[in-house]
């Protein structure tokens, strides 16, 4: 590998191949647990980097594993197979941010808030807006089609692509969409290429679309006795015509390791939180606010607090990601199951995972997006390094996966594949399913070089 | 071809397979001018028709060209290798229309306007609304991507694909994506096959996405002096951090003949006319609305009209629609191409075609969704049938689509590629992407038996 990583040097030039230990321990995991060190990494500068290490590592047959910011959460970056880490960290640019023609132009590695700063200095606006947001990268966002709270409204990742530069397996370089709103020329690659996992192509340029800020926002947190209450709040908000920006849902074990941290004042009994949020035109924000507070309350909500300016709402997303951190405190291992479901099975969902509960023994934490039932189902596990207690852990996450496949859900809806859900891709996708994924894969990188060890082999 | 239609009907059973003439007939063009008589027409009914009928094809290496309702409008499912016409125009039934879920299940034969109306009965919406929503079906849709006025808003047909049952070439049956709103379990086969303009599978079945309907709608009709102020009014309502759910434009030369058939007085003097609409809550609608108009007035309109109810508006969209009409009273051929531009462009787009105009000597119509860009642009043909006439069209469209590409625009932004768009689709890919699509084609469609002879090709 030291000639091979000398061959790679010679080829970009100083400063860009690396394989110091300290650089491949880096580069050997993402937010999962499973960890493994490359070869080499390569810290690409620019598309030409990006294409002469691809045809580098083709015609060598060596894998290659492209990483954005590295904070996945399903190991969807890990190079499991050795060889090159390509980092397109130092891709770090916006090219250009253009409100006549309402895009931003830019590099992977491109921090999520950064754009979204810049998109609103320009009073424009990026929607997209993973929990992460803070250090993820567009990269990594393209790779999984990330999502995020305010995706029920505005949609995700994909929705956000105009157009990509991505190097191919073989290294030649291709433009697929472009920088209009809308493209009907050809199939749809922009979309293929997003959500791909790095298994397809990799991306050295986004043109994603910005929309007109919205002047105003709003929110209403609201404390249910009952979580079947607070669900069915969340169908009733939509049935009445509102499409909030965001609808967040947290059961009441969450609710209970957030009480030990805060204080039982901030959320006083009751087995559900809600947020809704609101944007738009100020005077109609502020009639919006009204007409749902009511209805809250209607509905049964025993508190209603109500954040009516921009400084309120970051108060309450706030205490939203206090809730996560006080799963933090509980000082157990947290799986992260991304999980979807039918939004009519929100109810049957946290039922479920109540009885998985009692039957495995471990916690089970609900809280997430309940307006596009994505509630991220958190396994709180005590001593997972011990090997008995994985294995009732991953029993537990079979079940839980089973049950959302058979009620008409999907194993991820935000994360990615990655190695995590890997053993139950086949089941989701099913046999015709995944040969279609085989084939396309084949199509696009007949020798398997790009990410290998993924969910496809 | 007789005995080949035997064996068919021996296989789906009676009433499902035709050779009649005039049958023939009916399914040998789309809107578009191109013609070819099919061999066999095959009237599916169901997925296990599609199924028997594509693997029967496969084996004998038989053309198939699938149809919807047939409105499409660049020759998309004209069989122009003849072979069997597979229509699902009679896989025409809501399967169902779920609120609590937020979806609707739907054949592929079922006319948008349909389930537009079926969404809205049950107090949802389903947004896509090409112009023709009457007359085209679900499946065509997907198959072009189909989008409209309020895309610009709530996005295209994509956007609200949930899952599809496919039929793969070979007549393998396949499911992607499913009825959450969200979903990352592997690639975006929905958004490759939404768009493929039945090259790649058959889609027998879509889950679409619903959307909470809303409850309120008004538009303001403007009218400007020249397209210049026009088009800077549509940046500048989008900088004050308005999205409306459509902002379309109409040129001088569509006005013109708009004021020959409606009388000048529903039209005033002026080279542009913008059409604003906006939707959501009643009591935000209603403040917008106000905004709106003064912002209108300010930018220089010389007289705007309000529609601050569903009836008026649904009254300027028949004078809308009327501009259509208009055109066609002129008795001359109208190349209808969907370019889209990037939004900076939309002055230089209408000053290039009124150059074009005089360079050609065919009069140019140009209007559409200003807010993203895409302006149809009509070249109005006296005696198309002469080809002299015709090869003087087609050096015009040439000259159309070059200047569309070397302005970053779009050749289609909604009708796809079919055979109208064939000439320039090389050019508008780059080798590159041309081999990549060239490459997903036969991972799918090895023998090349659907919908051969169009863009691939």
């Amino acid at each position: 590998m030291a000639r091979i990583a000398a061959d790679l040097a010679e080829l970009l030039g100083p400063g860009k191949v690396s394989i110091r230990g300290a650089d491949l321990e880096l580069h050997a995991a993402d937010k999962w647990y499973a960890r493994q060190v490359p070869d080499i990494v390569v810290f690409a500068e620019s598309v030409q980097d990006v294409s002469k290490t691809l045809r580098f590592a083709s015609q060598a047959s060596i894998p290659v594993t492209t990483r954005g910011a590295g904070v996945g959460y399903v190991g969807g970056c890990v190079p499991v197979e050795g060889g090159i880490v390509l980092s397109v960290a130092r891709m770090n640019r916006i090219v250009e941010l253009n409100p006549a023609d309402g895009v931003a132009v830019v590099q992977p590695g491109v921090i999520t808030a950064d754009l979204q700063k810049a998109a609103w200095a320009a009073g424009w606006d990026y929607p997209p807006d993973p929990a992460s947001l803070k250090e993820c990268s567009i990269g990594g966002n393209i790779a999984t089609n990330a999502g995020g709270p305010r995706c029920l409204k505005y949609g995700v990742t994909r929705s956000y692509v105009l157009g990509l530069e991505v190097v191919l397996a073989d290294g030649r370089v291709m433009r697929c969409g472009g920088r209009v709103h809308k493209n009907k020329t050809g199939f749809d690659l922009c979309g293929l290429f997003t959500g791909s996992e790095g298994m397809l192509g990799v991306v050295t340029e986004a043109t994603l679309r910005l929309i007109p800020k919205p002047p105003a926002r709003a929110m209403l947190a609201a404390v249910f006795g009952e979580f079947s209450a607070a669900a069915a709040a969340v169908q009733e908000i939509l049935n009445r015509g509102h499409l909030p920006s965001a609808l967040e849902i947290t059961d009441g074990f969450t609710l209970a390791a957030a009480r030990k941290r805060l204080g039982a004042e901030m959320l006083p009994d009751g087995q559900a939180h809600l947020i809704v949020e609101i944007d738009g035109r100020p005077a109609a924000v502020k009639s919006e606010l009204k007409e749902l507070e009511s209805l809250l309350q209607e509905l049964g909500a025993t508190r209603v607090d109500r954040a009516a300016n921009e400084a309120a709402c970051d108060e309450i997303w706030r205490l939203r990601r206090e809730f996560s951190y006080s799963l933090r405190d509980t000082g157990l291992t947290k799986l992260n199951e991304d999980i979807v479901v039918p939004r009519s099975k929100l109810v049957a969902l946290v039922e479920f995972a109540r009885r998985l509960e009692e039957e495995c023994g471990i916690p089970i934490a609900c809280f997430g997006h309940a307006g596009d039932g994505n509630i991220h189902t958190n396994l709180m596990v005590a001593d997972f390094e011990n090997p008995e207690v994985r294995e009732k852990a991953e029993k537990a996450l079979d079940q839980l996966f089973a049950w959302v496949l058979d009620h008409g859900g999907a194993i991820t809806g935000e994360h990615g594949v990655g190695l995590a859900k890997k053993p139950w891709i086949r089941k989701a996708l099913g046999p015709v399913l995944f040969e279609a994924h085989q084939a396309l894969k084949e199509a696009l990188d007949p020798q398997g070089i790009l990410n290998p060890g993924k969910f496809l082999d």
